[in-house]
């Protein structure tokens, strides 16, 4: 029996053609550890295409983390939903898991030691599939489990910016894994992996095409496509959800307008709302990016985005569909300081929204910078329920090319605190409470999957897919703990690799926010692309998409004035979150203007801490790729290679940002550097004079 | 030693985590053949990159073609160059093999049977290592051979239509396999995977950008990235080529001209050839489109294409590199039919060429349609090398989602009769002879390869590129052999799948043209995306990118007069040559204008033929659904789906082009269709109507 199994396994795939480590399996790796053997024999109750999905994956795991050994036949184990007799007759605690959670115990069933995986629903089975799998990955013992989990919001989405020519906006991880022109005819197996990642992160919806939405998404064809994935992704427990482009019933509906209050419009909306729902029954609803960058939207017409969203909120609801309303609007006519707009635009309209309407805020009042304070609207918005947008993709955070871990970063804004019910309001209470009564709760995620081989154009990219899932589950788990489970999922269990690599992954952060936009800065990239530095990014279409717009250097100083002698944005927390994040050194910049000369907590000038700072960031890529190094025994040469050239291009542009921004902010400040600190090695002139014509995913 | 290699197999691809056959293996798939171990062991000589490769080629393919087996130890595989002393002490005819030719011969060495490759160069050795693995893959007897094989033209070229953002023009295989963004720090490992696909069929050149060229393409960061891809070429005998822009100069190099006579432009290519040598020491040379379609050339400062080439060739010949100069020239301000164009400018010039230039035809003399006659100018410049240049991507041939094999289209062109030097005088032997002299000889074929899994795009599309390679090799190849080769390789030696693929594969093309543009019919496509029927397209920027300016279809009749009463374009022909292609049937709308009623050979009326031909296209596709629906027991169920959903996209289409063009000429011919064939189900306007904003390629 072992060696029959190893000869189909050999066979299955050619003596010669083994597969190098290409990052495909992500951390659905199943590579040999010891103990698999003692899960047993796998029982899955009951049959369905769920069902056979988590029965598939138990298989699959196990006898990959068997390495080609036996299951042992003294152990099984068992799953199954209440709906099975086995199952009910076990009385587990299943009355407070809802649809989504389940229940995992070790216990004696028929006189052997099984693990046993239940939940009220196919895909709760599956999850505890996945869980079960996660603990033999991790190596954590099996033998005495009482693990009872369910997810703290409702919809655990992610968002792709994808276009329907397969171009991805923000995407660095090459084409759209979408392949619409061959949809609905072939639907390409990758479609069932990508399933499968999610599926184990418990992540339930997908919303396929780019908030910059085409019209054309919402016709009969691509309907047809998105149908065909629907139908992939389904037995994994994942909706399907569409970006709908506002002036949709004008571009494919031949209306004259789309007034969200004129009668033919909202007639428009609902037909289409039913057409949909024919093509795919468990249609998920609409993600909507409305008057903001551009895009079409009901103050085209006077009217609020409550108007706007309630419109396609009741166009949707006879279905079961929700509306996931963007928050993220802000125009150039409005001479307001643009990262007060969305507060002021929404909080007037709290409790106006209907039940299946969700409004979707981003992390931070400006743009997924690599260091924003939260969000204001998660403290001010208490009749409305608010879904989390986090930024997988590193649109600002160095591409694909930086290995920047996100984790701490999305663990400090949900660790944040609104004070929004007194202390301990933090924001991932708030966007796990929902509004009062039993609305909808969520988080979403801009995806960084694209169709290269190794999903997320980088390895460690891998990592902030997995971490954004995992906490869409649960916003409390800590960000160490989640990237210790990855790394041994994803590499190796050895510890001479998962601890130094977790504490690289921790420092990450951190050492990018450092070479990048220390001490509160925020907006100084590369205009349109948002590669490397660009504090000089001036003039042009709108203000607020310059660089100067928002650090004001100036040969007084340089920061923002936040407070109440300036736009006076701090007034948009409540107060005790407006103190604490302004008092707070790592938004120095960010709230406050100050003079060059300014004594920061270190004693040093504000000049020489932000040389400092910007030193440490290259520093800290430095110490990342000495890790690295030393990993070479740890890692397979395919894998650490690449991780390898990265980093070099990280030290690279690491110094760039640092050098480039040194030589801009002299020009104001007029100080020399701290002693023992390197000059930039060409003027800024030289720096500005970069371009980069074919920089992706713009 | 068995059990090892299996537990070895087993534990470096995880039990769990078998791969699917997802065709990134291409014709170098090494599952197991009976026979293999007859090989016996592989020695080879010496020690280089290049020779490095030809072991590890051997070691990994006949490993995987003995299935895990042991190789013989009575029998052994010997190669080397006739730098060894033990290849010299062989005494093999080498003297006229050339610098990429070999021998393979079975001899008796030490007292062993033994397999020898010779060569005169390191590359040949390596050529002569996958001629082994070729017949051992194809399973032909290996006791007695006796081979002596050299190509029979010197550059045997890729040209990539890839653009610098990692677009590819006309390509349907998903983005550039050149991630120009992350060279040259990251060298994907996928290119020596694509070196060594390529060496397997001796191609040796790649052009990595596409013709319509942009300057940057010569600045030294986008050099070095040429360099990084040249790195890993080169141990596989292919050289780096790059499309040069002509404007080059104005636009990178600051001159106010690019006038190819003045001494500031030709100074400013010398100095960037030589910055160029300095960065890959082995560049093969420039491609360039000029004056072609908008792009720039040397006749912007009244200079001809020889002016234009031979500038260029100055500056590279110091180096050694060439010239490949295209013929593929019209212009809209020029009255003249578009096809006579190219000769009308390029026979004037005969014999005006430098040494190190070489001018790239097309194989017919419009642009890759389903069924051209050969190009005029094979025939028409004896004193100047012409290089043919085949599309292997499918811009015309239904994308990659149509089974279309080229090869018997190309077979068809290469054996056609110039009539050059008399009777005999073919396409092949022009282009094989080159120019009298020592000069260039070359074919050049427009690549169907991007980022997809799969290469290609479809799995049968590796066809296409693998035919062009062996083409380029040996012209006179049958396209019934190559096809039967490609088919053990890439699915297996059963005969009851390689008969009948080879078969569908044969007939392929004759059945596209018959849907697509039957009795002559050309350049009615959709415009821009040239997807799908578009046989009203009309109006627009130029009356030569329209359909109505070929076919002419009036209430008279159809077809473009190309005889002495119209166009004349015949002329451009031998007299011998071109009565035979205005004599065949298959090009009757090519050259003549006949009535609807004009009885064509099998006593049809020619609309009648039309429609009977239309639906025999529809017909065929039938047939190859079926064939491969038969096929399912003897193909691995990934690749047999995938075929089988883009078959049945096919069929639809085949549909879709019959309807279309019948319900169009309709309008003209104002006949009914014959007894038994259905009316297209929609009015011409339906069809019309369609658009395809997403197509892709464009």
């Amino acid at each position: 029996m072992f060696l029959a199994l190893m000869a189909a396994a050999t066979l299955s795939v050619g003596a010669g053609a083994a597969r190098a480590e290409d990052g495909y399996d992500l951390w659905l790796r199943y590579r040999p550890v010891d103990g698999a053997a003692a899960v047993g024999e796998v029982t899955v109750l009951g049959d369905s295409p769920t069902l056979r999905a988590a029965r598939a994956e138990l298989e699959r795991g196990l006898a990959g983390l068997r390495g080609g050994a036996p299951a042992s036949t003294r152990a099984a184990l068992l799953a199954g939903t209440a709906a099975s007799p086995q199952i009910a007759a076990l009385k587990l605690p299943l009355q407070g898991m809802g649809a989504e959670g389940y229940v995992i115990r070790s216990l004696q069933v028929d006189g052997r030691p099984t693990t046993v995986i239940a939940a009220n629903s196919e895909v709760g089975v599956l999850y505890g599939a996945f869980h079960v799998l996660r603990l033999v990955q991790t190596r954590q013992p099996i033998g005495k489990l009482d693990i009872a989990a369910k997810p703290a919001v409702k919809l655990r989405v992610l968002n792709h910016w994808d276009n329907l020519d397969r171009s991805v906006e923000r995407g660095y991880a090459g084409q759209s894994i979408w392949d619409w022109w061959k949809l609905p005819d072939y639907k390409d197996p990758r479609y069932v992996d990508y399933a499968r990642a999610n599926a184990s992160l418990g992540i339930n919806g997908s919303v396929l095409n780019n908030v910059n939405a085409k019209a054309d998404s919402l016709t009969q064809p691509y309907l047809e496509k998105a149908a065909a994935v629907a139908e992939v992704l389904r037995p994994y427990g994942i909706k399907v959800y569409l970006s709908a482009r506002f002036s949709a019933p004008k571009e494919i509906g031949g209306l004259p307008t789309a007034d969200p209050l004129d009668p033919a419009v909202r007639a428009w909306w609902k037909a289409k709302a039913d057409e949909i729902y024919r093509t795919i029954p468990d249609f998920g609803g609409f993600l909507v990016k409305a008057n903001s960058e551009g895009q079409p939207g009901p103050q085209d017409y006077g009217r609020s985005h409550a108007d706007g969203a309630n419109m396609l909120g009741e166009a949707l609801a006879p279905h079961g569909g929700v509306v996931m309303w963007r928050a993220f609007v802000y125009s150039h006519e409005q001479p307001e300081d643009r990262i007060k707009q969305a507060w002021s635009e929404f909080t007037p309209l709290d409790g106006k929204f209907a039940r299946n309407v969700i409004v979707q805020v981003k992390n931070g009042p400006l743009d997924f910078q690599p260091r924003e304070p939260f969000h204001p609207l998660f403290g001010a918005m208490p009749k409305t329920p608010l879904m989390m947008e986090f930024q997988i993709t590193k649109e600002y955070l160095g591409f694909a090319t930086h290995l920047v871990y996100q984790g701490p970063l999305w663990e400090e804004v949900l660790q944040a605190d609104t004070w929004r019910g007194g202390k301990g309001s933090t924001v991932a209470k708030v966007v796990a409470a929902g509004a009062p009564g039993e609305g909808l709760t969520g988080m979403a995620g801009v995806a960084n999957i694209g169709a290269d081989r190794n999903w997320s154009g980088s390895h460690f990219d891998q990592a902030n897919w997995y971490a954004f899932g995992r906490l869409a589950w649960d916003p409390n788990l800590s960000a160490a703990a989640i990237a210790d489970e990855w790394i041994r999922m994803t590499f190796s269990n050895d510890p001479a690799l998962v601890k130094p690599v977790g504490d690289m992954m921790a420092a990450s952060r951190e050492t990018m926010v450092d070479y990048m936009t220390p001490l509160g800065l925020h907006h100084i990239m590369g205009r349109s692309h948002h590669y490397g530095p660009g504090p000089w990014v001036a003039g042009g279409e709108r203000a607020d998409w310059t660089s100067v717009y928002y650090h004001r250097a100036s040969p007084e100083g340089i920061g923002f004035d936040r407070m109440a002698t300036g736009s006076n944005a701090v007034a948009q927390y409540a107060p005790q979150a407006g103190k604490a994040l302004s008092a707070d050194e790592r938004f120095l910049l960010w709230f406050h203007r100050v003079p060059w000369d300014h004594r920061v907590a270190s004693g040093r000038t504000l000049w020489d801490e932000l040389v400092v700072r910007y030193s440490r960031g290259v520093d800290g890529v430095k110490a990342m790729r000495r890790t690295w190094a030393a990993m070479a025994p740890h890692v397979d040469a395919e894998r650490h290679a690449e991780v390898a050239a990265y980093l070099a291009v990280q030290e690279r542009e690491a110094q760039w940002w640092r050098d480039a921004c040194i030589a801009y902010f002299q020009t104001f400040s007029k100080r020399p550097l701290p002693a023992g600190y390197a000059p930039p090695p060409h003027p800024v002139e030289w720096y500005e004079a970069l371009s980069f014509p074919y920089a992706p995913g713009i």
